[in-house]
């Protein structure tokens, strides 16, 4: 991982010029390539190989050379983190060439198209003091088993031994892990330079897995479990083991597509926890919306609206009195629907704020810049 | 990664009796499977695949059923930690049914085979007090860029925010990264519970990576980087942001493999800031050895030995004040090089500790229970 750092600071802070590494592959490895008209260039020596392709977006079948290296040039791609495969004979796999990230619930290669005008947002600088980020392991009853979340501290919690932070619950999207926001969303990175230039309250977040079976189960527990484990076993345990400010002024939950549901729906559903709530790319999921099957979420109607989670914007009056902030964003390549939904709490007097990043779609570039506006409004009231 | 530890727990503390499947699948994947005679069974959905081989020592041809599942089942396995490969249509990669771990120089699948008596040593317990891990980036002037490295602090570390601590630097083996001793290694496990038991002394462990180039330099820097880094940068980093003991006194370095020549090198190189050294399955190799090609490194003769490491061996007396552990060992697989080594030493009167992990090879296992032997012995004196 020892480069992954420095690439992303050398690439991404300027516009392509010429065709250059992917900031994502190995020590040394030219491909792949990322061209001036933000195509991307694949290469696999394989001499033995039948055909290889590469899966991104589409499918790229790849051509072989006399020294039997395959290659492919894509498409242009939108700016940010894109997943992708490679497939030989009937198998799609990781790229041998690049950092892996679980994701596409395995682990995947990826690509990052740069180009961003902002990326020192994500970027790392001389100047600026590193919180830490750790791998802490807890025992969850509910689950019956060890589980590992990731715990960023400011960088003054190490210095100032007596401060306590409010926590930020941070989760991933679906078909990754508790290490999507570390490897993936830069969010040190990210708070780091937020809490050195004084936009952003220092900070304690962490993030989970959620996927989770309650002890004993056979097959996937699905979210009930997983906000169980949250409540019951995750919130107390850092409760006790960080210096956390552990009321609910303090307290706040966001989340990236599948993930947005989810802190919906602990945010949403447990006012005597949280009173910050943000959702990434994702809508506001009346629980039988989903379940029902058939085709996306819609909005909710206004019956809905009355009754969710247990009718907590029933009384909008209320609902903006005891919620500090009520976030969402999502990029512009994904469509109109998050903006739909504010415009719809918006028409019934609820507050929230709106934000959309432009050019991005449904990746981590759409997430970082939308973890940089939320952390700018957080826990500020 | 919620799975990998309980998996680990509910494993390897039992002997096998029945198939099941291996620690580092993914949630729910049924394979690979253990056996009871130690052969591991693998499967693969892949309808449209041609030929498909598993990788693991030798090569294994899978036989594909009338749904397109390919399966193939290996010779009996030595206990312990072992990557392997699926291969299909000329191209080797990662299995997508397991964690990948970085090794052979990429990420890599794995499986454990359990069954070792002692693996509550590597087991996380619920009432042993848990200390941190923290990915931590900091900027080399060496190489020009920014790097991480895995930081242990043991329980009491955050408790009490007085005390000071001695360090070990611990070096994964070539092909591997400074993830190694974490995610493969269980590092922290094992010390949290040696800790416990009053049985290791309370120490920081430092994890880098070993690939570094000088700042400009085009393809690999080499060992010689490498050091420069952890001297000029690593060292005073950790000193200057850890309640370090920043005397040589309490300073150690150990390694496994390649990580084991970084080991001496380091440490008999620089007797000024380590007073205790360890290699696990790697010899003592005079530089000259290793550039000069021609096969296995070998023993230094006595003239070597006399001017080896700027002459640290040639008094023996001084060596054994100066010096408060030289520790090495290996699996009893891997033959007797190491026991050699400390022969030679011995038979110049030259203090050292030789451990030899039973039925184990060149890989994980061994490496934790070298550690495990290796840090009860650390920092006593």
């Amino acid at each position: 991982m020892k480069k992954l750092i420095l690439l992303i600071t050398a690439i991404s802070a300027c516009t392509v010029m010429n065709a250059q590494p992917s900031a994502y592959n190995l020590s040394e490895r030219e491909f792949p390539k990322v061209n001036p008209d933000k195509s991307v260039t694949f290469s696999v020596s394989a001499p033995n190989a039948k055909a290889l392709s590469v899966e991104l977006g589409g499918s790229y079948p790849m051509t072989k050379d006399e020294q039997g290296v395959w290659t492919a040039t894509t498409k242009p791609q939108v700016d940010g983190f894109h997943y992708y495969s490679l497939s030989a004979g009937g198998v799609q796999f990781a790229d041998p060439s690049t950092y892996t990230f679980f994701g596409m619930s395995r682990y995947a290669s990826a690509v990052e198209i740069p180009g961003a005008a902002d990326a020192a947002f994500y970027t790392p600088k001389k100047d600026v003091a590193q919180g830490a980020v750790r791998s802490v392991t807890f025992y969850s009853d509910v689950c019956g088993e060890y589980r590992r979340a990731w715990v960023y501290t400011p960088a003054e919690y190490s210095t100032n031994s007596k401060n306590r932070y409010p926590v930020l619950y941070l989760q991933h999207g679906g078909g990754e892990d508790e290490t999507g926001w570390l490897y993936q969303g830069f969010m040190d990175v990210i708070l780091d330079n937020l809490i050195a230039e004084g936009k952003a309250e220092p900070m304690i977040i962490v993030c989970n897995c959620n996927a989770c079976n309650y002890a004993g189960q056979e097959g996937r527990g699905g979210d009930e479990a997983f906000y169980d484990m949250m409540l019951k076993d995750c919130i107390p345990f850092i409760d006790s083991n960080f210096r956390t400010l552990s009321d609910r002024d303090h307290r706040a939950v966001a989340g990236l597509s599948w993930g947005a549901k989810n802190a919906y729906d602990l945010g949403l559903g447990h006012p005597e926890l949280f009173s910050a709530v943000a959702g990434f790319s994702g809508i506001i999921v009346i629980g039988e919306f989903r379940r029902a099957g058939g085709g996306a979420p819609g909005y909710m109607n206004d019956d809905e609206l009355l009754t969710a989670f247990n009718g907590v914007f029933a009384d909008p009056e209320k609902f903006n009195k005891d919620y500090h902030l009520l976030w969402m964003g999502n990029g512009s390549v994904e469509g109109n629907n998050i903006q739909g939904m504010h415009e719809k709490l918006a028409s019934k007097g609820i507050n929230s704020v709106f934000y959309q990043s432009e050019g991005t779609a449904h990746e981590w570039l759409t997430w970082r810049r939308c973890l940089y506006e939320f952390a700018q409004k957080l826990f500020k009231f």
